[in-house]
């Protein structure tokens, strides 16, 4: 099943995606992608629906994050072994989380507004995954049950603000639009394997990135093991996993993103994003 | 004016502190203390209300956080010259800002509940304040109009998760019940200057740190100028400041909590908190 949100940033309705590909609008239904409608008997529910028997969303109309604005949007750091390397950083011995602000969420194809003065702005394509119900030491062998599904995440991350600046990366991972997340919320039983998915970036039609997840330091079962040892993760949580080699920073000369860039993702059976750069 | 929010963990109502300090429940005038009723406009409608018009709140109700779960709950470490001596860090050059997990918040006489296995926990008094509209790109000179209110919050920190795991801090100030806040948000026309605030932890009747806020290194109109540089606040969002010498971790030998002690946190015009600290 694959669930998505329409319509004007802010307003966005609950839809689901059918078997035609069309769009469906899910309002009648939910209020929203969000709370117990990501827990397993919230997503039965919605699978027990027939897509076409609802509404068609408007033809063209825009795409949301496909889970509204979370409490604890995390990402982990040099969670593939190429990219820490090309990094120039240490294998980490444990994963390295930090936080993106909320508030840097956006729809998966929007434009990235690059922050003010930006010079260093920078992709990353990962996957990320949904919380779908509270986990709090969480065992290893229980953590899948605590996924309500699977989407792309740009960590779209300003370096000068995340390594340049003074500690903890936040700085350079929250500019608003800094975090595309969609296109689709593609739920746990349609992903047989999550470490076992292909990923890729083009820049104006260049591959930089290219990737699998079976690459992966820490796997998606071990993270919400650990993260939930110190932390409690809530429905509609966001954790996106770390990005494979070819970002810009690691770029002999580096490169960066610039006005009128284009960055296509793509990751195994979650879809596409594509998103224009714009100026401040 | 004070607000205070009042009942059940998940299902506090809003309440109004009347001049004889009895609190009265504001819920059939506001949903929440959150979103447009932190904005200018939002605090001066609930202003013009008498509280002893308004119902009592049942005696001895709990207190919860005095604004619902935000999504940011950002911190500055290090932000006072001797904490940091103390720390054995040097004195920042610009603020260090870390995460808090959202679901770390809790009522400020609520429990402590040490994370499993936790053998380093530890206190710190700081002054928070909560933002009242949406701030990005905000000039120093209009930082403060940003702001609803201040309360105190206890950023308790668990210093083996913080310090001696892998990076980012995030993961040692994030467990459940890490965040009390409160008792009330105290509205920014009370606090003549956020500068020049007395503060006090107790640890057992032992006055563990004595501060003011008037030794902050990057005070409060400088960091909303400075963090809506690189990412947007929303209403309810909370800053917690960071806190003065005294924290446990600085002592010799360091002293950490252990269930059956008690804190009591105050900060000048801001109330009182009082945890008991329990095992997981």
């Amino acid at each position: 099943m694959k669930l998505v949100r329409f319509g004007p940033s802010g307003s966005e309705k609950p839809g689901i995606v059918a078997a035609d590909g069309s769009i469906r609008d899910l309002s009648s239904v939910v209020d929203d992608i969000s709370g117990a409608v990501l827990s397993p008997a919230g997503l039965d529910r919605l699978r027990a629906i027939d897509p076409t028997t609802l509404p068609a969303a408007p033809a063209g109309a825009r795409l949301g994050s496909c889970v509204p604005m979370p409490y604890n949007f995390l990402a982990v750091g040099l969670n593939y072994a190429d990219h820490a390397a090309e990094s120039g950083m240490p294998i980490p011995k444990e994963p390295i989380l930090f936080n993106k602000a909320p508030t840097s969420i956006s729809g998966p194809d929007d434009d990235v507004v690059l922050l003010k003065d930006s010079a260093k702005s920078d992709w990353e394509v990962e996957l990320a995954f949904v919380i779908g119900t509270e986990a709090f030491n969480v065992p290893a062998e229980k953590a899948l049950d605590h996924i309500a599904g699977y989407c792309i995440c740009n960590d779209v991350s300003e370096r000068f603000w995340q390594i340049e600046s003074t500690g903890q990366w936040v700085k350079g991972k929250s500019g608003p639009t800094y975090g595309p997340v969609g296109p689709w919320l593609v739920t746990g039983d349609e992903i047989a394997d999550p470490q076992a998915l292909a990923m890729t970036l083009d820049l104006n039609g260049n591959r930089m990135q290219t990737g699998s997840t079976e690459t992966m330091i820490f796997g998606v079962v071990e993270l919400i093991a650990y993260i939930s040892r110190f932390m409690k993760l809530v429905p509609g949580d966001i954790i996106t996993t770390g990005t494979p080699p070819g970002v810009g920073m690691g770029m002999k000369p580096p490169v960066f993103l610039k006005a009128g860039d284009e960055m296509v993702l793509t990751v195994e059976g979650l879809g596409q994003q594509r998103q224009k750069v714009v100026a401040a």
